[in-house]
């Protein structure tokens, strides 16, 4: 096992023990913003027929060559609504009323729009000669039978899910989603509804840790508050290795107390690395199960600050769990912005500074959110973005352009439509 | 009502009649992404107590006062654990061991990390003297009780829901999100399993529209089909007026089979305007019912083409249901694109171009997606943005820079991490 490993290095060991996971076949309002995991081909012609664009009258152009300054009268033969048939062929010398969406009959060559003709009873007056086919949206426009219609890694939005609608699918095969088995461990901990008294404190990490599952679309699984002592803490484990990902917090230490590590090499987890030169979270571990079949989760041990915790989820397993779920692009937005104030560290580890970004003008600021302690939970809360001090850099002074990694997306949202 | 109005006072209009909601209160995971309705005040000091930040040894300054180049020797009086009770003072001339999270007991005024002490037996030598309060976080680090920690009209993070869950919250309250009432209307349609001969096809819009709904938070709640006869379309309706928004696709244009438009005048809403100068996406209407109790849903009225439809969702409905659930900014991200060909069309409407965007060092390049009708779906899934090409301009050229709406905030996604 490595250790005191670089964030950049942890990061490519992570991925290259990151596998992208089978498909499954939901329905097809479920595969909403999941991965496509089949390419799509359309098995009708979409629209299936002609069909009118407009509420009007289907003619035979020929009909109105004549039509001009002094109209052409047509009697109105029959109509046509949406939903109808149109196998009545129009006969040559009348029209039919016609709905939007309506089948085009049988020799109709153009639909002349109810506001540009004069209704005289069963008769219709025209005003002018229609061009060809105005008017009349063609049968297959949008797909044809046969047709590629998306393909294999797409994100599903809903515009495929119309799209899917439209083809008659009910089910569709998408990336499964990473089931993500969590632990909190430590004698000091309660459940929310706990009793603090005596300086115990809530297993706040397993709720945020399940929130940043959520909002990335795996699913968390909740394995409890281990106490510190290796029985609890492998009866617990062994219940997670079947999930995709096993996030423990904190437990993975070099504490006398920390037994997670040593489970963890019971169970048959290969650790990999120990200790990435970063702040917070510096304590991190990751490992793999070496099943021959392929099996067992990935691995994370993250530290137990609360803000350590969510910064090595964020940092590491969030793009292992994109990976696995079939995104392409694994990693926040990152913005170009300028800090608010000088920063200050020693060389060695790479800072995540936690920062509000504003809008002044056409550059965007990057202000810390307060104190910078792991233990700071509201200072990660307020935070819109994470700006990267790299390891190396000692200062970074106040109106430097710095990279954030954008947290919170909605800080790109417009005030105005644009219109 | 008004007709022919323009983009920008058709959402004038919207807005003008839209609420926002009022607060329901949830399970703090069912928080996650909702709007905070209520000042979240800290019932209690976090971290509860001074802690150990580090594995190491407690002890009293004073007594390593010595300490140096001869190291300073101390008995291991006791161990604190965390989730232990720290009652028990340091006595003088001893340590305590310590693990990190335990809090720190009287008399002790500085940790000493593990790693830099020796360790003899029973005894523990130190080989300088530490920092005032070093390796201690102190209590209320994180919030102090009764310190306002969370602001109502706050988007709920992971992290929030960490620090709720310290808090020891069970539930909170948040804006409601909307329920939105879908009904598609038309003869000629059919649900996804139903038969497709003879010209009929998917009422895919409820599909696609439930789907923007979803992505918003929005819960929608499907009315079905309605047949092109007023009866039907009534019972229908009716069974939406308890929504927030009732959304109609299809029926409320000016042909003759086009009923719904009258049946909702009968229920009682007030129709503000129809037709928007938007292309595609014209024949919007929208209304209000003027329930002096100020119920009833906002009725958007929507065309039947499938892209007209979503579009029109998206431009005009998708603004006031952010707006509703508390949103404070309620459009896209605009993102400034230069364009990949010339488009051209007459003046008097605004049109919406579907274009993927696609990144060109530092530029962004808008090109089309396909066919601009409004029956070509395909082309709105395969869109990551909506180019504004503004309603009196009748020419945009290739490298031209344009305004583009960005649908899917994925296309700011990075290929790394930054680090």
């Amino acid at each position: 096992m490595r250790s005191d490993v670089t964030a950049a290095d942890a990061l490519r060991i992570i991925l290259e023990h990151t596998p992208v996971l089978g498909a499954e076949t939901v329905a097809v309002p479920e595969a909403l913003g999941r991965v496509l995991a089949e390419p799509i081909t359309s098995t009708r012609r979409i629209p299936p027929t002609d069909n009118s664009a407009m509420d009007g009258y289907a003619v035979r152009r020929a009909d109105l060559a004549e039509a001009g300054s002094t109209p052409v009268e047509l009697p109105v033969a029959h109509e046509i609504a949406a939903g109808g048939r149109a196998e009545q062929p129009l006969e040559p010398g009348t029209c039919a009323r016609i709905f939007t969406g309506a089948p085009i009959p049988p020799g109709v060559d153009a639909v002349v729009r109810q506001e540009d003709v004069e209704r005289r009873g069963d008769r219709v007056a025209f005003a002018g000669t229609p061009a060809p086919r105005e008017n009349i949206r063609p049968a297959g426009e949008d797909v044809e039978h046969g047709e590629a219609v998306f393909a294999a890694g797409e994100r599903v939005g809903p515009a495929h899910l119309g799209m899917l609608a439209a083809l008659g699918r009910a089910f569709v095969a998408v990336r499964q989603h990473p089931r993500v088995a969590i632990l909190s461990g430590g004698d000091e901990l309660v459940e929310p509804d706990g009793d603090v008294a005596g300086g115990r404190i809530v297993a706040s990490n397993s709720y945020s840790i399940a929130a940043q599952c959520r909002e990335l679309g795996a699913e968390p699984v909740y394995l409890g508050i281990a106490r510190d002592e290796p029985d609890d803490i492998e009866r617990r484990l062994a219940a997670g290795l079947s999930a995709d990902v096993l996030v423990s917090s904190a437990g993975v230490s070099v504490g006398d107390r920390d037994y997670v590590r040593g489970v963890l090499e019971k169970l048959g987890c290969r650790l990999h690395f120990w200790g990435v030169r970063i702040k917070p979270g510096y304590p991190l571990t990751f490992g793999t199960f070496e099943d021959p079949a392929g099996r067992g989760p990935l691995v994370f041990g993250l530290p137990g600050n609360p803000v350590s915790a969510m910064m090595t989820f964020e940092q590491f397993a969030r793009p292992a769990l994109r990976r696995m779920t079939g995104h392409a692009r694994l990693h926040r937005p990152l913005v170009r912005a300028v800090l608010s104030e000088t920063l200050s560290k020693s060389a060695g580890r790479l800072h995540f500074v936690r920062v509000s970004l504003e809008r002044e003008g056409e550059r965007v600021l990057a202000r810390p959110t307060g104190s910078q302690s792991s233990g700071v939970l509201r200072s990660m809360a307020l935070a819109t973005g994470l700006l990267i001090f790299p390891a190396e850099a000692t200062e970074l002074a106040a109106g430097e352009p710095v990279q954030v990694q954008l947290l919170d997306e909605s800080f790109l949202d417009a005030d105005a439509a644009g219109f």
